[in-house]
């Protein structure tokens, strides 16, 4: 019989909606021992907060974060924030005991993933866990690819190739918080490269030791006011980060984020050759994965394997019949399902990023300014 | 402020999922007038029907679905049960005054469904609706495409290619009332064609006027029984069946639907050839849209549209950013805000078929079978 | 040491071109034993004429074909005129022991077909041998395709697809012989779905034995005379023909043939379902094949075979490194190896059409006809 | 009337084949003022050399390539041999004032390009031209890129992104002269990553300024030795080289080749993302280029244009109807036509590449060695 498990969400914006539907699909689509009991949900702006947790069905509502700490019965907190408040509100949560789940990526700044990183250490010793919403690990198709490569089936990886492209970022886009350094760290580089770099790491699996070679470019200086589009305020955020980096194992990398390609929407790319094989994804096309083996040279090629069929593929039998495809929103509600998964002693279908993973994300992110900044190559082991 | 609007649903299998997701997120993704209230699920096995009921918080359950009738303030009665029975229980809860929206096709047989229609025409008039589960329609791709035909971008329609093929139709699948002509009606025809001539009516926005020939093969004559798989029992639906049709305007169309079919899953797919332009769609790649203009012949090709985003794209507000990918369960959320619309006196984003509009998409399955037994040309006149 | 092989060739425009490249090239890039000499070009521009064999070097020009028969020393006929004329010109170089290449379709009409090939077994006596311009077949992914289907890599075939879409039929194309029955037989149908018959019956192995109908449709009735825009004259044959056909198997299979199809301009496209798997070809991306098969379900789907690879591909060897690929002109350059290996007594890459096997093409291609007229069912052994 | 032009050519290898092939085929299918006249091939083995003569109907043999400087009727020396004689060759001919057109890269290393460069420009002033067979810059739908470049059809260009990537460079590939470096100069680094230099700067119309940083890597170290499989020899050039940099304008680049990356074997790409839109190519795909404009933001998309056209794409009137598409031979007939034009006194379809243009390209190669060995980035004012 499931048991009930109260979480609080800090965060009602795109990512509070969907950790929210993350939280309400659940066990509807798993059979999982732990059932999300919709506890708290908390934001500033208290009308629309209001609004927002009768749609979604949360109990109860909290203007003030610091709250959550005080509330006995839950156990999860989930924080679905701008980046610069991640290490305040992660550490003071998991100085509460709670389990906490963090929006990727970890922090803005390294200083403050470093210390989220320590205090998960810390926390970990009371048996409390920490987790990063890296949810494009959690598509049928990376963590079918996951599988593949550690079953060795592309042999050692010679070259990562990745990119996460967008479009949106023209000049006429608002300078919301997401385009201001001080609030959002950085700009494609946090949001987007953070993506890759992990999803990188997690299907390689081994450390990146060195960024060769960077550019950060801010194409767009200014932007009209979210509110009053004739005025215009400093965009002082990166519009692309693109670097060079290379694997513990010897392997090459590329890594380029924008936000300023026209015709790549929300293309979250990555392929790896191996010196057996190969093998691609796009998010574009997230039921897709791409795989080109080694084997018969008559009829080898790439293979568009459909990642939907249950019993096959990993989280597919908790959905839909072959090929009645999944989208963007079940990636979180997968990832819902691993994390009451691995909350109630059992495995997850794919492992699970936690602070000191996300630090490690981080620190490849740091590298790769630095390296932009100082017009040279860095080491990892340079990155404190 | 949303009135609550009491649903009663019969079926719990693969549908009755499908429908109650629909029913549960559709108020928390879409502003609707009406908030689906879940009153009662029916179905004949109540060890089941509790865990489907608990899981997706229906108030009530019946085994009955006769008891549904008698629940005065059930205003929707939505059927998503075997095609045999829909006749049966669509015609009662028309005549106790619920608007029903009913599983496709509309019903196993010719007559059925021409009783179906006639019950409709009268509840008609006593304000009462119906709604038949088409759901590709609502998938924002087909409903783009079909506001690009009514605006005339493509000129006359000349040719439709239309087919859905599967592969999970071989022999070793069990023998499900989906294999059973008593319970089925047909097999892949009515199952699939019936997607792809209401998709094709749709589109073209005219009649089917004749059929020119068709084919229906059974090639798997028996199938293991459910649960015994040693013993084999009668599969005397049709694997697959091809027909030829010609529209009221002249255009010709071809229709495939096959369970054999190895590499499509669930290919839903349709093109649609006129005199200024092509358009095509498939269900695996169900966020694109692709569109071919004559316009610059320097640069004139297929456009890949991901029809993805707010404010430009059907339904696309309601739900995430740009390519951040909507799945199948998607096209029954937004039919189920387009039921809500017409009944709280909206327009729907697109048009919603109904009993008589399923009736003609019967005609055309019925003339094909026709084609195909008599080994000549049916026009759709001679389908009463 | 390779012999001199004198050949003629009996017309000058598109095929002329492609004809003449095939013969130029094919001793540069295959071992052949037989060299083809260029003998004579034949046309009845002999302006034109005159140029035409300046360019491509044929040694002699007559603007009577007749007189070729006269010629001894010439040892093979190609015949690239329009249709009506084939079986004239074919019979008499067959009576004048020369062996014949002649374009597709064998002819305008069945009766001229069924002479040719009467002609071509008389001659076959006397060691004389035939060969249609199937130019397809020799498509390095189409050979393969051939070969993988007779080793069983599919099983049985259920199904076949195959359309020939075009889109230069519209309504100001001017009226060339392409357009009137008299000299062409008929429109897209002898143009179009005589290659895609002859493909099928090729790939699958298996004759025709049942149309179970079709549709003919002309939408453009009337184009410009070519020189003269503002007048026009009547197109009287096809724009679109489409039919149902079934094998000896009981696999079903669909055609169909357009010229008016946006976005296709030379889609030449075929598709096999089998028990085992699935093949497909669109010569729009003529060096790809793709197969499906069914093996390891992780990791199935269709796989992009691009077909250039020396030593594993059919006529790959002949031309450039892996992936450096072939156009258009290729398949006739192959079509030309493979009758020279043939008239050298050695074996083709893949399997020759001759008139007979044409003739059996153009059987199809009548039963469709007929089919259409007679509005049903027409088995193949009611046409003679 | 054409005027006969007398050509030599060095080399009859992989280039040798397609440069004779080129020279043979032009006039059959362009109307060119000077016909190649196919005097001298030269090359080392007498044996085999006679042999390519009689095959590609070369007037004349030698084995001492400085025999042709001797020649006075010969206007044109094609020089197709590998990269560590191109200098003296080159650098020769141009002093006997022969026209020269060379394979590319232009040399095996920096000193002999600048050599080269400068032996052009002095011969420039006596009227003597230098061309570089770039040979992908004349694929019709590269060239068409280059058009809509120029008309400002992607504004601003943001960001390129090229790979060269292909897969037959594993261990068991015998050790030929393009892994030795004092014969090649470099691995795929001047093999591929050559090309898309070349053609980053051909396409966006800019220099690059900076090289940002850099990667190469030899994975292989030894390989067979051609002839004695079972003997090794060391492998020294790279198997791959990654490269960042920057063009005048401000925007990004990425370039990367290598010859270990399966499931690509002649993967030349490159995208250009514009403020206004994007373009893409892949040689694979050489038909094809694919463009995204913003422009309806209802219909926006990759769109895939077929660059087949006659009349509408350059080179196409030459050739075959619309989508009778062409391989990879066709764009040194097409460069071969435009060498002919330029020497003609006409203009070529798009800009031809000569000593100086792709001493430039050099120059970026070197840059990228620079910055890998030294670790940091390298501004192009840097490299001499």
């Amino acid at each position: 019989m499931p048991r009930p498990f109260p979480i609080a969400l800090i965060g009602q914006k795109f990512m509070g909606r969907a950790h929210s539907n993350a939280w309400s699909q659940v066990a509807r689509f798993f059979d999982v021992s732990l059932t999300p009991l919709l506890h708290t949900v908390c934001a500033r702006e208290r009308g629309e907060l209001e609004a927002f947790a009768e749609r979604w069905r949360w109990l109860n509502v909290t203007t003030d974060w610091r709250d959550i700490a005080g509330y006995d019965d839950v156990e999860l907190v989930d924080i679905g924030t701008p980046n610069y408040v991640h290490a305040e509100q992660s550490i003071a949560m998991l100085e509460a005991r709670k389990h906490v789940a963090c929006e990727k990526p970890l922090a803005g700044t390294l200083e403050d993933a470093r210390a989220m990183a320590q205090a998960a250490k810390k926390a970990a010793k009371r048996g409390v866990k920490t987790f990063v919403w890296f949810n494009y690990r959690r598509c049928p198709a990376v963590a079918l690819a996951h599988k593949l490569v550690r079953e060795g089936r592309l042999g050692a990886i010679r070259h990562v190739r990745a990119h996460y492209l967008q479009d949106w970022g023209g000049p006429s886009t608002p300078l919301s918080w997401r385009f201001q350094r001080k609030l959002a760290g950085s700009g494609a580089h946090g949001d987007l490269n953070a993506h890759i770099v992990d999803m990188a790491r997690f299907l390689v699996g081994e450390e990146v030791v060195e960024v060769h070679g960077a550019i950060a470019r801010t194409f767009i200086a200014e932007r009209p006011l979210p509110g009053s589009p004739r005025k215009k305020g400093k965009s002082d955020v990166d519009d692309c980060v693109l670097f060079l980096a290379s694997f513990a194992g010897g392997g090459t990398a590329s890594f380029e984020a924008s936000r300023l390609a026209p015709g790549h929407q929300n293309d979250n790319f990555i392929e790896l050759n191996g010196e057996k094989g190969s093998l691609r994804f796009s998010f574009e096309n997230m039921n897709v994965l791409e795989l080109c083996e080694v084997s018969d040279p008559r009829t080898d090629g790439w293979k568009r394997i459909m990642c939907t069929s249950a019993g096959r593929h990993p989280y597919a039998a908790a959905w839909w019949p072959d090929a009645h495809v999944l989208g963007y929103e079940h990636g979180f509600v997968n990832m819902a399902a691993d994390i009451l998964r691995v909350l109630g002693g059992e495995q997850p279908e794919a492992p699970l990023p936690d602070f000191e993973d996300a630090y490690r994300t981080q620190r490849v992110l740091e590298a790769a300014l630095l390296s932009a900044k100082e017009r040279c190559a860095v080491k990892l082991s340079q990155v404190k």
